[in-house]
């Protein structure tokens, strides 16, 4: 990690990490078990509620608001509680995520659901949900003015239905046979790309940018998070397993539909015909990459993760980012962006 | 229905209709599915998405604020917006109730679970909460001003931090036998009351009334709530079959812990066997009932509801409420403290 990434994430991680814990009553005494659930969700306690030195999560998401809010000529600091807010809202739909896929682990534990049960981790994500909107409502304590505040509450909600509906689109394409490309950018838009949005938009918006330069924050988010996904989708069928830390060619054993497997779909009937009635195994899992191969399936996602990457990058280029935060807002972009296939 | 609420019902209604058929994308061609599910739940639509003429609910929610905020002084189509937030937040916390109570009809008609399965209608829920939310930010385009804004969104959001935390606690309770009269009314506290609070609260915000005003509106919404619940509580185990429309006894055969049976298990240890080992048959039934008479439990709960019913109207004459919204207002109040045991 280069030296600006690393030196602004030391000084904000902490404060972030604070702001999480009050709005999420880590500091009461005595605790209580309902906040809890959401406490141990978060990575701070253990399934007995006993505190726990681990590492929550990455972050990537509230890092992103800090530091555009600090590019954007803004005080990162009167950015946290959106920051805040934002990793809440993406912590409140993994516990949601979790029922609705039947995860049983999530970072190595138990999940929440299979702890406490599938109705008491539901309404521990509902509450997670209320709780993501009172941290918004921290950005009055910290000088924004109101109607910022509610435009921040807008575009937040905005947001939130958006994702629900990617979620939607998600899990009804699991079902349905005619899933096709142009489908697919508005799920995965929906499901990660407008999340990555709001963390930049609101960021520059914290910072009292100009419309223009807030929808550049917004728009540099959005490719980035579509780059994001796009690569996810590559290294789900070609990654390194050495270095993904997941094992080759997992998307296809699971069968998911991800861009390179639909855009195969799309032009090879052996494809669609495999897809719908083989089972998955070995010789199943090579003869779909040969397909794919073959296809150009990869190329072409390449080619769409190159697009979308160098839209990012331009979208910042031109808001002007200033001083330290922008030198480490390109090497978060980069980092993201960079995973080696 | 007396004449001022009648009046006023069928002014306000359809407007309120309006309002959430336009954020629930009722209008909206080519429908989407995606909405659809919210829209079966409102009553508006049937299991394949086509209009129906059907009544979703009795909208007494909303009903209330719009009320409180026309006998606050101000303009009630100015709540509008608080209203319908108030409606869908109430609506999205039904959809997730039906599935952590596994119940498989609501209203004679099956639950959204139980046609769309579990993972979408979590998710159909969460929709309908970002939904929500967007309602109260259309205050603003009816000239609220945005401090007022915000603070309906942080009054919106503590209040759905309690509503999860009342049906944590009624979760918890259903596997624990020693729960307290003090702990149940704090559970009916945050599952019920709160929200009525919410209501009067909302409508004499946005009606611009200064904070003693605001917070007697809010006090005879509490009161009003936990009456309420506290006469439903008697009604469950004494309640006339005739009129309530559910059989008799209904919460002692559940083995319900409501505020009689909990009063009754706190001063009766023969009660706390019965409840700890018994199968609930007819026997049983008429002992609880027996025991519930002699120790006065009825008298208690009676006494307790005329206490928060006495409450209420005291608020509600302090708060000074004028015109024909005031008379409605009192008509409501009435109706729901005034059913027939």
């Amino acid at each position: 990690m280069s030296d600006e990434l690393k030196n602004l994430s030391q000084e904000m991680l902490p404060a972030l990490e604070d702001e999480m814990r009050t709005v999420l009553k880590m500091e009461d005494t005595p605790p209580d078990p309902f906040f809890g659930m959401m406490q141990y969700h978060m990575g701070w306690v253990d399934a007995q509620l006993q505190p726990v030195d681990e590492y929550g999560g990455k972050r990537i998401r509230p890092l992103l608001t800090l530091l555009a809010c600090q590019a954007a000529g803004g005080k990162w600091s009167q950015a946290l509680p959106a920051a805040a807010a934002i990793e809440i809202l993406h912590n409140f739909s993994l516990v949601h995520d979790d029922i609705e896929d039947a995860s049983p682990t999530r970072r190595g534990r138990k999940t929440v659901w299979n702890i406490w049960g599938e109705p008491q981790a539901i309404n521990c994500g509902d509450a997670m949900f209320a709780v993501a909107h009172l941290t918004i409502c921290r950005l009055s304590e910290r000088d924004v003015p109101p109607e910022t505040v509610v435009r921040a509450f807008r575009r937040f909600d905005e947001t939130c239905l958006n994702l629900t509906h990617g979620q939607y689109r998600d899990m009804d394409f699991e079902t349905r046979n005619d899933v096709r490309v142009d489908d697919y950018i508005k799920m995965i838009t929906g499901k990660t790309a407008v999340l990555l949005s709001l963390c930049t938009e609101l960021g520059a918006l914290v910072a009292a940018q100009d419309e223009e330069v807030i929808t550049h924050y917004a728009e540099f988010g959005r490719n980035l998070g579509l780059a994001f996904q796009v690569i996810d989708d590559i290294l789900g069928i070609w990654g390194d397993e050495t270095k993904t830390g997941k094992s080759a060619a997992t998307d296809i054993v699971t069968k998911k539909k991800t861009l390179p497997v639909l855009y195969g779909l799309e032009r090879n009937s052996a494809l669609q015909e495999m897809y719908r009635v083989a089972e998955p195994d070995n010789d199943f899992v090579r003869q779909v990459v040969e397909i794919l191969d073959q296809t150009g399936a990869r190329e072409y996602a390449e080619s769409r993760a190159s697009t979308y990457s160098a839209a990012a990058l331009w979208h910042l280029e031109v808001a002007r980012p200033v001083g330290e935060a922008a030198e480490a807002l390109s090497q978060l972009a980069a980092m993201l962006l960079q995973r080696d296939y």
